[in-house]
Formats: C-alpha cells, structure tokens, sequence
C-alpha cells in the first residue's frame, strides 16, 4: 500500500481566500515530503467551489515540486478535452523536469456540464477528445518528428521540448469513475487507473479491478501498487468522537459543493455519459455520513480505526495507492496537519515494510 | 530604473538536458531574489532551441514563486493565441495568489510560423485572438458573471476561481516587437509594453516609447518604469576582455538559435506581420556582437563599461525596466551568478534610490 494526500479544494472566497488556500496547500505539501507520504496530488475544475480553486494543477504541482524533494507529484487529473495535447504534452514535460522524475501523469475525461459548455466542447465527443489527447501525449513524450493526424488536432512532424526527465515518459493514469470498459483499455495499453470509491458499490470496484488487472496481464503488463489510485475523503484525531464531528462537518460540506457543481446534470444527458444523471442523487446521497464511514468509503476515526478500515478495503481490493482528502470542505491548516501527522506516526509504519 | 533577469533558454538537449536547465534556472531565480533583482522572466516559445524549453512559462514561474520571497514573476509573454481564455486566466490567477501577489503578465502574439501551423491557427488572425484574448482575461479577472461573445469563443455567464490576489488584476504587458501601433493601442488601455530593442533602431525605439507615452496621458495613465519593459543579452566579467569573449560567444549561440526558429518565415507572408519576413535578416545580423555592443543592443563588459552604457540607454528612453538575459546559449551556471553577482554588486547601487 502507498498513502499520498489529495489537495482537492471545496472552497469559494467566501469560505476560505485563494492566497490562504494555496499557501496552506503547500505547507501541507512540504510536510507530506517531510512525513514520508507517497505523493501530492491534486485536480482540475472550474468556477465552482468543488475543485474550481484549481483550474490548472500542474501550475500547483510545479510550485510543490519546488519545495519538497521526495515526494511525488500527480495530476488527479487534467483533462484533454480543455488543453492542445501540445501545451499540455509540454507542460508536464516541464513538471516532470522541474520535480526531477517525480512526475506521475493522471488523465480524466471531465464529468461537469458546465465545463464542456464553457469551453464549447460536446460531451458527446468526451472518449474520442480523450483518447486521442492521452495517446498524442504519449507520442510527443516519447517520439521525435511526431507526425499527428486526429479528429481533433493535426500537426507535425515536431519534436516537444522539453523531453520529460523519465524515460519512455511519466507513469500514465486514466480517470474512470464509472465506467469498467475505460478501466480495461487503460489496462490493455499498460496505464495505471484512478477509480473513485466513495460514489461506486464495493463490488464494481473489485469488479473493475479485476477487468484492470486481466487486461494488463492479458497484454503482458504487470501493474504495481501504484498504477492503481483511489481517493478517500480522511480526518484522523485521537478522540474519535472529535474526528467524526470534525469529519462528518468536512464530508457533508464537500458533499454540498460536489451537488452544486453537478447540478446541471439534471438537464444533461449524452452518450458519452450512460447513466451520470445519477450522478445528482448520488452527491446528495453522500451526504449520509454514517453510511460512508461504515462502509469504508471514508477514512474517519482514531489512528487504529482508520488502520482496520484500510486493512479491511486492502482485503477486497488489494494492494494499491490511496489519496487522502485531508482539505475537504473549509479545513482549518492546523487540523489538515493533525490528521496528516497521526496517519504518519500510527498508520504509514503499519505499511512500511510492504 | 529596475533591473530584473529573463531566463530565456536558447539551448536543446544536445547542449544542456532539462534538467540542467531548470535546475539552474531555479537556483538563478533563487539568487536574484537574494541579491534584490526586481523580476525573474521567461518566455513561451515551442520545438525549437529558441525558447522550447519554455512552452509554458507558467508552469516554471509557479516553481520560482516558490523557491523565492520578494522577486516578481513576469511571463514574457504568454501567447492567448494558443490557450484557451479560461486556462489562462485560471493558471495566471492561480500563480498570482500561488506568489502572494508578485505576478505581472506579459502578452505576446507568437511570431513563430512553426507554432502557428503546429496549433492549427491562422497569422492573418493573430492580432484578433491577441485581442479577444488579453480583454478576456482582464474581464475574467475582474468582473464575475462574465459572459464572453467574441470572434473564437463564447462563454459564460462565469466567474473565474480562483480571483486573482491583485486587485483588480496583475499588472498587464502587452509585447510589441516591431508594431508601434501596438504600443499606442496599449497606452490607451492602460497596459505596460514589453519592447525589444534588440532588432529596431534606436529611433524607432524612443518614437514608440512617445507614441507609448502619449496615448497612455490622453487617457488618463501615468504608466511608471515597471510598464517600459525591454530585455538585453548581459555578461559580465571583472575583465571586460573575458566579458567579451565569453559574451560574444553566448550572444552568437543565441543568434544562432534565432536564426533556425525564424527559417519559416523565408516562405511566410502575414498581412497582421507586415515586414517580418526581414526578420530573417536581422535574425542573421545580430550575429555582428561588436555592433550590437557599441550600439548599446547587449550590455556586455566590465561591470563598469555596463553602467555606463545603461546610463546612456536611460538618457535615449527614461527610466523603464531592463530584463537582463543571463543564460543565453549554453551557458554555464557560475558564468549566469557571476554576471548577476557583478550587476548587483556594481551596477544596482547605482540606480537603488530611483
């Protein structure tokens, strides 16, 4: 198992200033280096206070690369559909050098109508943007005289500068939060995936996994802990009864940001997205904090709770990397901190030697 | 007058790998921050040594903002030709509150025929979407419910996140090589200039820093030195013959480097670029290095011999800012401290109680 911390904001100015956000960010990002944690990671969203604090995450990683030396640095995720694979492609190379390797790349397909309408791009064109965003990538990281003849872009023969510090390219994750079929190509094309459990029954996602792993194995891939990512939202305190009021108040705050921002679901509907209007019922359902931490798809408790809940979601779904949420909602810096240092102290060591 | 350093990498992997180069450029930014510079710049430029390194000057600003404390951060430039309005609003936002406020943002239109074909984007609309895209960003950052009808793009209503730290947004620099009309159109909108007195007459110079002047008066500004924006090829050595020699060098490297980005424009014809097909020439002339140093175009010599010349540039153009380009061509990272060290040391008291 490898533990990172996910800096995902649910913030709008009126909770909590973008310079105080970013400023604890980073803080939270040096001690995450400090206290031997796999990885930062954070997303890109826009306008709403669910993720909107960070429309451009590789902007945020390359000052967190900066200021720490280990740890490791993943998009979580940006999204093709908004970016030219060639500043994208280049950016991350740029990442990639300024952390020295550190650089793990996580692609999603974005979900908020929203965005697809500002940026006037089709939901409906959603899979095709993002598969022939990730695969140009790859190319202009990895080729030289790419020649690129898509649906959506056209360019070449070129040679991306700069070329990224890993070699063939940085570790490539797909986003698939409800979609088993994308969980199975990213496996057949040897990336690692990014799954979201808190809005998924257990059972998909072992079933998911299970398409992930055979596809891989079937194309002669073997993926490791670390090409399978997932996020929880997390409040550790010593006083149980504490990190269960704090983290039900952090939860249900999320969970209200997250309803917002997908409201327009109830009006969208696209092939590309079988199923998402769901999506609105789910958010407001996530608001049922008991029902979460019991059924482990929140990491709320004492040190040894959060300890048994992991062990107990390692039993169904293996060996793998878990982001903690520890910013969700309008976190004070102080107890982001507190739950980072207690899961180091009482949980990471549980793992150390795996 | 202000003295800061573009860091304008004009080097492919066959001379410095990426890593090298953003290892030292971070500790250069590092050091002008100490030795009390006024700005650290970079460039967005793309495949070719001629700035390639830097296709997203974001991206390595946000790193600089934070590894440093007082120096400001200026893109020179971004190119709105290329990114979507939304992106770049959000990530220079991000990097203005990611600094605590030290961002000032340059836009430039993209000269570079390569860049143009490669993202699929006519020149004849290059000063239209230079246009749409600068008004879009001001408007994004400070207005909320934007709604946004223009010629490449149509969105809103929207309210950016994050808001900028300044308020009501960072410093504007509009990049002008060759087109005095453009300086007089962003003296009118209240904006700075970036000029570059590197391929223009000095006449031409001082008559578009009047235009300049002018037009900003009329309408009510009273730009100061941070809005004159010019860069200027710079080594340094105690012994002005090694300044010379090791100068000469670097500044041919770099016109080297020029000369193979600017081979498109051989067969380019623009009506929003009249002239710049004699790029090419210039391109080539300014490999003649002891012209450009008599001419006062590449402050090269003893620390003594530069402050002299900048005395007479600031006689020619009043008080302005002077981006200093230490690292051009491959240049070793002691050669890029010690002409930083030596400015600061000699030249910067000079101009401290401006």
């Amino acid at each position: 198992m490898k533990f990172g911390i996910n800096l995902f904001p649910t913030v709008g100015p009126a909770e909590k200033s973008a310079g105080a956000h970013f400023e604890e960010s980073l803080r939270l990002a040096e001690l995450a280096d400090e206290l031997g944690f796999h990885h930062v990671k954070t997303v890109e969203h826009y306008f709403h206070e669910y993720g909107g604090y960070s429309p451009d995450p590789v902007t945020f990683l390359a000052a967190a690369a900066a200021r720490t030396r280990r740890v490791r640095l993943v998009t979580g995720a940006v999204l093709p559909a908004f970016t030219h694979p060639l500043k994208l492609a280049g950016k991350l190379a740029m990442l990639d050098n300024i952390s020295q390797g550190r650089l793990d790349v996580g692609f999603g397909r974005a979900f908020l109508p929203d965005e697809f309408a500002a940026f006037e791009v089709s939901m409906d064109e959603s899979r095709a943007r993002f598969d022939e965003g990730v695969e140009a990538c790859r190319r202009l990281w990895s080729e030289e005289d790419v020649v690129w003849e898509g649906r959506f872009h056209r360019f070449g023969p070129v040679t991306m500068l700069p070329r990224p510090w890993q070699a063939p390219h940085p570790r490539i994750l797909v986003a698939t939060a409800r979609t088993p079929a994308s969980a199975e190509s990213a496996g057949r094309l040897g990336y690692g995936v990014m799954l979201v459990p808190s809005i998924n029954p257990r059972e998909q996602v072992q079933q998911t996994i299970g398409l992930y792993r055979d596809a891989a194995s079937a194309a002669g891939f073997k993926p490791t802990e670390e090409d399978i990512h997932m996020s929880y939202s997390c409040y550790l305190a010593e006083d149980p009864q504490e990190a269960r009021t704090q983290g039900k108040r952090a939860h249900e705050r999320a969970g209200r940001a997250l309803a917002s921002a997908v409201e327009a679901w109830r009006d969208t509907r696209s092939a590309d997205y079988a199923g998402y209007e769901k999506i609105v019922e789910k958010a407001t359902g996530r608001g049922d904090f008991d029902r979460s931490v019991a059924q482990r798809k929140a990491l709320v408790g004492s040190p040894a709770e959060v300890r048994a809940a992991i062990d107990e979601i390692r039993g169904w779904f293996g060996d793998f990397t878990i982001s903690l949420q520890v910013i969700s909602g309008d976190m004070p810096y102080e107890e982001s901190a507190r739950t980072m240092r207690l899961f180091a102290e009482h949980v990471l060591p549980h793992y150390a030697n795996d």
